[in-house]
């Protein structure tokens, strides 16, 4: 039995998603830019997905532009919103612990003289509200925050920026890398004030190669990617119509929200539980933090060994993120644990189809790694 | 029956991509950049499909970058030749007739101060091998040019380039987007000076959202998307893993690109002695053009007009590109045709699967709308 707990890094299709891709690539492979009959299919179809994706965001489907990764939506929300702004000001808000496709960016900006500021985590990794409010002045033209951390899932009060950019007065656009978030938690972009939302099909369900980047209506930024000037002018290159599909499919499927909130936390609890009774191990994920990922030590098992010695037994999690391989976690050190514990820390992650016996699987599975290799 | 001969624009997806993205999906949904089992099985898939491509370019699998799309792979080679070779020089040379994922690069960079040269086709779609090698100077630091144009199936004497870079002692990298000269006629980049090459898989029977960009081993260029570091920090986001084994698929199945070569051009030969006896039909494309692209004007019957009711008879070209819907063609303005030879030119573009039939069906249908249509 496959016990799959690394869904943070990617997760399974879904057999709607593959069911819907199949058939895209199989009839209706026209080009959606094409006038034919078979570019009008494949166009339909683009636009069936774009309102599947705006579902869940409750946004329309014209604020919905599909672009090829959340790192291609994070990059365009960056580079396009800063080159739409550039004149309004010189200084960007964001935290030490985004993902490294809001960070490189920001290096980039930086050595082209930005003035970048950094929010630091407390140590149960959320960021300060009173902080971010005064991080932002009427020179800030962009404020990205992450809904939910990729590697220990703490939850972030991205909504006060929205208020701190207001109150300001500052022309600052608000964005929100919400891919760990998206799927998971209920996300009104609208409502929330956020004017800029990226999202990724492979996190839930859908395929690798898409994402999407919500562009609330009346916001204008500037496409990183330019050509053909597909996605209204924001994204251009063909689109990846299988991709795109398969993500529409794994959005019409997915359960409610809320209710799989209360299931995943279950589990969580269920897992914590049996996790705490092993010998030293330490929970680094904060009680309140999204219930999808437990972030955990095992103290004196370094990662990659325990990594190793779960996956022949065809357990998989993950060491921190998948995004970064072999490189300490900048989010661990950022909120402050021990290189030990760093070093020792591994990222269990579920997914709506996550059973009890999976997580029963793993924790057996830790404890004979503990038997094993701890002296 | 279907008649598809719009293969310039998108191409049906072959089975043998069809299989391998169907087997990915399901079965083999790690992240690559995982540690884990599925994630080293991912990591396996990627880099057979990346030996898949560079047996097509002649190169060494270390030589390929997997991309999201031709568009993406031209972004990133344009905009990261700029950034790593900006302190060598001011100047760039392309030509009037790339694509739009070139050209509006280039427009972005002569508004940040670049000199970009427009390098202008003869009659028969061809730029000048004298014009291209003076136009290059030791101030250049990026050539750009197809190497097969998308509308006229011109074929560009890309070589010459590295030629004159050589000779001027001039910094610059040759990039030549070969979207769609790639599995039709035999390409060596290495072999012919060329240091950044674009490839896209669905021009080729692979699937949408796949391209990969050819780096001569030694060129450093900066990359475009920055995030988590993948394709060896050249173009990051997690890989589309589905689109990319499709890729390499698709790259495997390819016949003999010379016998191929051979088989279209008389199917090409055999297409224009029928449309010739067709009442004041007026071929666009040169005769030494690629023989996949046959670019023709009935003069009377506006583009739209034709394909429509073509593709009522589910007979699919397109006029001009599809990449740009709505415009007037940029290309057929360059090489000097009529607003009403123009507006009337539509494009025929056969894959290795078109046939005779296919061929005969295109002209009865372009005849009947002759009778039709024209007073």
């Amino acid at each position: 039995m496959e016990v799959y707990l690394d869904n943070s890094a990617t997760t399974k299709v879904c057999p709607e998603a593959i069911n819907a891709m199949t058939q895209m690539l199989s009839e209706q492979y026209g080009n959606p830019s094409s006038t034919h009959k078979k570019g009008i299919e494949a166009r339909e179809a683009l636009d069936t997905a774009r309102k599947r994706v705006a579902g869940i965001l409750s946004c329309t489907p014209e604020e919905i532009y599909f672009t090829t990764s959340g790192t291609a939506a994070n990059n365009t929300a960056v580079f396009g919103t800063v080159e739409a702004l550039r004149r309004r000001g010189n200084r960007i808000v964001t935290t030490s612990i985004e993902h490294p496709s809001i960070l490189r960016c920001m290096q980039s900006l930086e050595a082209k003289g930005f003035e970048v500021v950094y929010l630091k985590p407390a140590a149960n990794g959320s960021i300060s509200a009173e902080e971010l409010t005064n991080a932002v002045n009427r020179n800030t033209i962009l404020v990205s925050i992450m809904a939910v951390n990729n590697e220990i899932g703490v939850i972030n009060p991205v909504s006060l920026a929205a208020k701190a950019i207001k109150r300001t007065g500052s022309p600052a656009l608000l964005h929100c890398d919400a891919v760990q978030a998206f799927g998971k938690l209920p996300l009104r972009p609208g409502k929330d004030g956020i004017d800029l939302m990226s999202v990724s099909a492979h996190k839930v369900h859908g395929p690798k190669g898409v994402g999407a980047l919500y562009i609330r209506k009346g916001v204008q930024i500037k496409p990183y990617l330019l050509g053909g000037g597909q996605e209204n002018g924001m994204f251009s290159g063909t689109e990846n119509m299988p991709g795109i599909v398969g993500f529409g499919a794994a959005c019409a499927a997915m359960p409610d929200l809320a209710k799989q909130l209360e299931k995943t936390t279950s589990l969580r609890n269920y897992s914590l539980e049996k996790l705490k009774r092993l010998p030293n191990v330490e929970i680094n994920s904060a009680p309140d933090s999204l219930p999808y990922i437990i972030n955990l030590s095992v103290p004196g098992i370094p990662s990659e060994v325990l990594i190793n010695f779960l996956s022949q037994q065809e357990i998989y999690i993950s060491a921190g993120s998948a995004c970064k391989r072999g490189h300490r976690s900048e989010v661990l050190r950022a909120i402050g644990l021990s290189p030990a514990r760093i070093d020792s820390a591994v990222r269990i992650s579920f997914s709506r189809f996550s059973t009890d016996a999976d997580a029963q699987a793993l924790i057996d599975g830790i404890e004979n790694a503990i038997r094993r290799f701890r002296r």
